[in-house]
């Protein structure tokens, strides 16, 4: 058997408990795989006084992160600390040092990604980063190797389980969406502070490696639409279902004559379609190959063991050589030929409206109008009897739903300072694409 | 860039024309992903005088296999015929010539595989078959490479997609079991000899594949529980329906007490699992690991561009030297201590019974004294009042269903002679097992 793969492993929290777990309970189990031993060597952590879960023997522990890195006795570099500083730093040293770098930070990808990955290539070392997207969902080993025979047109993802979560549990116990994060922190799916995780910011960020990787385009959240589900209230889970939608937090990229086409948001999507079915902390990724057609990948996007699944399926393509096989053909840079941005504006979908409105004479006519002339039309209109007082009105405030046709971002948008300046129309009211 | 990789084509049939429309058709990007062209350049077919959906410019045609498989101008066996004969003989040709193969034939592999892949081990090539299982689902590789840091404990595939769209237009249209096949047969969907796919056969020669993948034992369907969906007519799809349940043709594999746990069954799936929802000609595979827990991989299971992407995605495996370092570390030996067969007599589940019986007094008594004499225990039992008449009977006819509580398959072949038996009860009965 070949000599051991010697792992320096940067973090022993959640993720690095869990890979710790996998690779000293299952000695055995990783080598027949890996064709050798796969060990971690050393360990550096932020405050040695912290309880750990797990006993790693024979690691050295330090403080020191570059200690670790540059030891003769460490081949690859696990970096689990998240975030982008100084993980970025680590993760430059790493490649520098000529040794390959195995991550589950797709924040650090996705904003550094561009200088980190044309690095590795040009120091004819790898960085893997399965773990990064979707946890137990092998989607980049799906884009990279199982759909090479095809040009991905579509990719329409849940990859951020807290939301799925949090949306579940709003619909299925009947709770506020407050209570639903609360659950959700209390569950471990959300951080004390949840925000990059309902205002979709991690969602968008795994949308732009997913995007690189299958359309050969860099683009960041900022060059494209991204709602988060903090916007959604009960009522308009229960309006979707009774309409025969559910709402996810949708991360779409596709190629719409010739463009592409890209957003992160809550969507509706038709019952039964499998996307509408995920549920709880799950993940799903629909890919849509020329040849193959649609296909899914469905399972737990983050948790503990999830990921750190992922992590030792990266350490073991490693061991095995695979990593320095499939790195080098991956779709890491930007091709801004291949396929043209299309403009925020100029996306076409339909949208499903919900307003707080009084419930006084002319008020459809009102906001109708605004859409009209904004040329939005209309398909539906639902106006429900669920009343709610509000002291500052003379009039009582029901829900208006409507639903409109095709139409275009951009008109949107010229329709919503009209809305906004709208007398009928209590608190800020929302909008959302329909999923097609 | 390397030298191109030189594909000798055995079998120009529907994948065949799928494969060469991607390859002549995207050379380009199948260069650009492969790091090197990939061209058809030598095709063995049967018969020359019939017409061709396709043209691939460059290649030699013969009816001569020999002459493909031994060329100097080819470096990879592309084998499209299907069955065992002369299949086995082309492999194992190609193999002696040091040559890789890849290949969409389960059956060849199922019955041969025990001693085509040592063979290519001796030999130091390869053999890769993506395409012989659930066509555009890459789960050789999420078993071979996504999944190794788990043991798999549960593998439960919808593998047979002529079934699947059988059993999804029985139900969906109100259509009988026999009106379900011609229109499957007129799809395309199903051979004019459906048998193999309706008996459950190929779905079980992919069982055994995927076992063998999984859980290192070579399993051969004669070992274990097979029962085809011929058996089923519409009536149950319905009483399934309204209990709650579909019906799929599942493939099972799972630990249970550390044994393995095999059959491919009609099963009852609740409507709320990802299994069940599975429709028309697409696969499943829910695969469970130890530390990722659960996973789903769907996709269309056949066809020809679904089966062509995987062929592709496998020649680029070739091409780019994957091959080479996967299938050395797949598990494709068999290893009789790992898990041992449980028998089949003592797979334990709960079971679904199907009778149409004369509505007479004492029928009810005397099934379930059947039952209860092999201890077998009724958790519920339905009578419906639809009554076909019957010109040999005095009572009308109807159809009585009981669903069991755990019990063992042992105790229900020394239930199913006494039933045989019964004077009450007309024509052939169904017992299907309900899933987990």
């Amino acid at each position: 058997m070949a000599e051991p793969l010697r792992v320096g492993m940067i973090g022993l929290g959640t993720v690095g408990s869990g890979v710790a777990e996998i690779l000293c309970g299952h000695a055995e189990r990783t080598s027949g795989r890996a064709g050798r031993e796969v060990v971690i060597r050393r360990i550096a952590i932020r405050d040695p006084s912290k309880p750990r879960e797990c006993e790693v023997p024979d690691a050295k522990v330090t403080t020191d992160w570059r200690e670790v890195v540059v030891a003769d006795d460490v081949d690859v570099v696990l970096e689990l600390i998240g975030g982008l500083s100084p993980a970025e730093e680590i993760v430059e040293t790493a490649l520098k040092a000529g040794k390959p770098v195995v991550t589950a930070n797709k924040a650090l990808l996705c904003e550094r990604g561009d200088r980190l990955f044309p690095l590795a290539r040009e120091l004819g070392t790898t960085i893997s980063f399965e773990a990064a997207v979707a946890g137990g969902c092998p989607i980049i080993a799906a884009i990279g190797q199982a759909m090479t025979g095809n040009q991905i047109t579509s990719l329409a993802a849940i990859v951020n389980g807290t939301s799925n979560f949090i949306l579940t549990k709003m619909l299925d116990e009947d709770t506020s969406y407050e209570d639903a994060v609360s659950e959700a922190q209390a569950c471990g799916y959300a951080e004390a502070d949840p925000s990059m995780d309902v205002k979709g910011i991690d969602a968008a960020q795994k949308l732009g490696l997913l995007t690189q990787l299958a359309f050969g385009r860099r683009i960041t959240p900022d060059q494209f639409p991204v709602q988060g589900i903090d916007e959604l209230s009960l009522m308009d889970l229960k309006f979707a279902d009774e309409l025969g939608y559910a709402i996810k937090l949708l991360a779409t990229a596709k190629l719409v004559d010739g463009k592409l086409e890209m957003h992160t948001q809550p969507t509706l999507i038709r019952h039964h379609e499998p996307l509408a079915q995920v549920s709880g902390p799950y993940n799903m990724i629909e890919l849509t190959g020329d040849a193959v057609g649609k296909t899914w990948f469905s399972a737990m996007g983050a948790g503990q063991m999830a990921t750190a699944s992922a992590v030792v399926a990266d350490l073991i393509d490693v061991a095995v050589g695979r990593a320095a096989t499939n790195f080098p053909l991956l779709n890491l840079t930007d091709q801004p030929d291949a396929f043209p941005l299309q403009a925020v504006e100029d996306i076409e979908r339909r949208y499903y409206f919900r307003f707080n409105v009084e419930d006084r004479p002319h008020v459809i006519a009102d906001i109708a109008d605004i859409l009209g002339r904004a040329e939005i039309s209309l398909a539906s209109v639902i106006q429900k009897e669920v009343q709610e007082p509000d002291e500052d009105s003379p009039y009582p405030i029901v829900p208006l739903v409507f639903m409109t046709h095709r139409t275009t971002e951009g008109r949107l948008r010229s329709a919503a300072k009209g809305l906004d300046q709208l007398d009928c129309v209590r608190g800020s009211w929302l909008c959302l694409p329909i999923g097609e």
